[in-house]
């Protein structure tokens, strides 16, 4: 019997089921067996299947989540604050990177029914290189690893980031921030 | 830059590059890209991408395996001591299970596309429930969950589990036990 | 004051008390004082004081069992998911072992006043080599430390483990794991 | 006696002293007591004292920098991926803010005694919001927190990371990346 | 998202705020800011930021408390539970030192603007070696570090420890120990 | 095969055996059965099996103490830096208390075949309240938990704590203090 069986109420501020409300379905999910929609700005979409989306897996320090890439999408720089995340291509294949604390990147090809490793907290990316749509599945050593995408905390965190800051930042000036400001709707 | 790569010598137990010998190849993998041979009585094969395999796991805290199932193959009850797994059908369904402390089996089909959980510790098994092959990848957190079939180490320990402990505790006759312990060459 | 003492509710699942409500009893228990009862067809008893018999071990990382052992008794294999545990033979003399995930067995005669160590996860076994009652105390670094065990998770778990998967696993006939199912009453 | 002193070689990478020779200097620094220098790009100087340069950290689980922060000095856009980090202003006051994961920036303004907790791996900054230099110390609940500054990993990382995955990320041109590359000597 | 901010309820044993009803301030405090009241027979004051006191804290792992010092005032010898301690002396000097479980004492003089660490769990203490206020932060690496004061735990527990354990502990006279208990109030 | 198996040098700063040389005498030991030398002034004696004892322990987190007393026999007042503790009775009875950081004490007698709890870094001892000998088992979920004696700590450290320290910190005059310390040798 796991952890959270025995919780009459709620562990880790997520729900938990009495032991004899417990069925197979509850470790069980479909969530990752469909294309996600591809027609964005980015060309990528991530269909996440953690513990808010499966109870289940609350105490179990694992999720997943399927990435579908349109050709030549990209799943742009982000990191997961509380997750390395193992990738594995299921179809096409992906440029993959990640930029370690001292600026170093990694970065290769990964085709498919390859792996690569992102380690924890630290800024990657993904992208589908070739003219077909690519797919992969991504899994976390932890049932919320949470993903902050760069662009968006930068550019249309709610409410803003300073301009004068991300100016600074950036080397840049204040207007051309605002213009990349504008791009994004805010989250 | 990730705690390994500071190690001189060693983190772990396992060997660590200094900082500029590290490359991208050392969060990459290709071994999970080809069929085990499911050519053996039970009619499945696990090919693991762990740390003693991919050095660039050491101190990431999570690894993945391959399973190939040869039509109506088994990957026969086991454990993972170190690591709760969660499964994602590449090809083909699977009826999977896990036995819990309190001795319930929480069992159903998973098909292409669709995942499942197995608690860290407890007895769990996959079964191809087709008459094709059929494909699966498992992820773990750990770099190194290890595995303990309990048919081998039960009945093909080295040296082996005393006849007399696994007649009692299975409630057969030692000459039972001689027998199924025959079937096994030790490990 | 300890974690649990300051919430309202529950911890972990389990209840905690008002810090002005605990007292000594809490951290004390006197279950593990007299013999189980090892009149059953493995001839062992064990005794758990675990964080479900113990509420103030909640948030503690420590539990603690009794085991009494009929002359000849068998503690049949069995696991603890979430737990080392480490045992001091009180009373006769016993031969315990544990088999790595390597296969190999690990096996010697433990006395009065001695101890042994099973790691995390593996499987193990004690038995009273002796024609005289013997009794165990068993420490883990778990509050609940869990057991599964294997003759019951593979043999007994409801709803059974499908005998097609126990015949391939165990290289015999379904209808001898038939047999086996019917010594054990369903869990 | 801290479990470093008892390794004779090295401890999570890090070198070990024998405890005869351990002395009260290993837990010691200087360090923090000067000024960083703030005459560069972004007016902000972040002075470290962690495991890489007190060795007596390692096993410790914390470590501390100084901030320093010319006039409307900047302590741009970054992430620590192993340590939640809490700042107490020592002089001057401070506009701080940091992004969730669900795009949400909590800011306000710290002054001179007071503190600001960062969660684990979030984006985060600090800005002098005055005409006078201003100075904070930060502590990490990690021995080595690592810093993720986002410019320098999104345009600065060595090799670079590419262009078109930028351009796609901020919605933007590539030539425009291209001039933002430009700004940054490369880490 | 920090976690804290999915529970409904209470996590750890702390109230938890829905995420809409979060702000800035719950990761922000003011209680640093200003000095502690010395007058009391030790000559220090501990003015704590932690959970108990900053709900934002919580699943933080880190915490803060400013020491104030009375001209040659003494932080008395005390133990933290949970936490190491990383100390940095804002104004003044203190003669500052820790005990290993082998009963060594590592001790130094601490000047402004220097920092020590006090291992977690070890007995130590400071001492203000001036004739002028002097003041420190520390930081924790735990949200509740706990703060276990030796001559009180010793002499002013209630109910009290039984005299005759203190007598035969410290080797001295019952009748000595209870002078010094008659020193406290009960706590 | 655990983890330290695994370490051709060493693992957590303790030596590491290759699997290969691994016997079931690693996971053993015959410390605790024989009563330790209980003719020193607070009459008792504490017999260690932890990881510095028993390498084996590497890794594993768990270790385990047998505590002798003399009639009356005091284990005086003592922390466990690293570890909670589980105590059993094995023979006689004992009077046992601990103290939390809000200064009350939780104490009961314990007699044979009872437990009692010592909650992680906490003042605790444990008296022998009859004029017969007394014996205890002790577990903790450290393999290395440390003890540090508050008499010895604050008394017979070496260099020793200074007296005005302690005169303040428990509010007698120094040449108290003196006194107190010619009472033991120094560490």
């Amino acid at each position: 019997m796991h952890k959270c069986m025995l919780a009459a109420l709620r562990l880790n501020g997520f729900p938990c089921k009495r032991p004899e409300n417990v069925t197979a379905d509850d470790f069980f999910s479909s969530a990752l067996a469909l294309p996600g929609n591809t027609g964005n700005p980015v060309g990528s979409a991530v269909t996440a299947a953690n513990v808010e989306k499966l109870p289940g897996l609350n105490t179990m320090g694992v999720s997943m989540s399927r990435v579908d890439y349109a050709p030549w999408g990209v799943n742009p720089p982000h990191t997961h604050p509380r997750a390395t995340e193992i990738i594995y291509v299921l179809e096409g294949s992906l440029d993959v990177g990640f930029v370690t604390t001292a600026g170093k990147l990694f970065a290769r090809t990964v085709c498919k029914g390859e792996l690569f490793v992102f380690p924890r907290g630290l800024l990657h990316y993904q992208k589908n290189n070739g003219d077909a749509p690519a797919v992969a599945i991504s899994a976390f050593n932890s049932q919320l690893p949470g993903t902050q995408s760069l662009a968006l905390a930068l550019f249309a965190a709610s409410p803003p980031v300073p301009t004068d800051v991300l100016a600074r930042a950036l080397q840049i000036d204040g207007s051309l921030v605002e213009a990349i400001k504008s791009k994004f709707p805010p989250m």
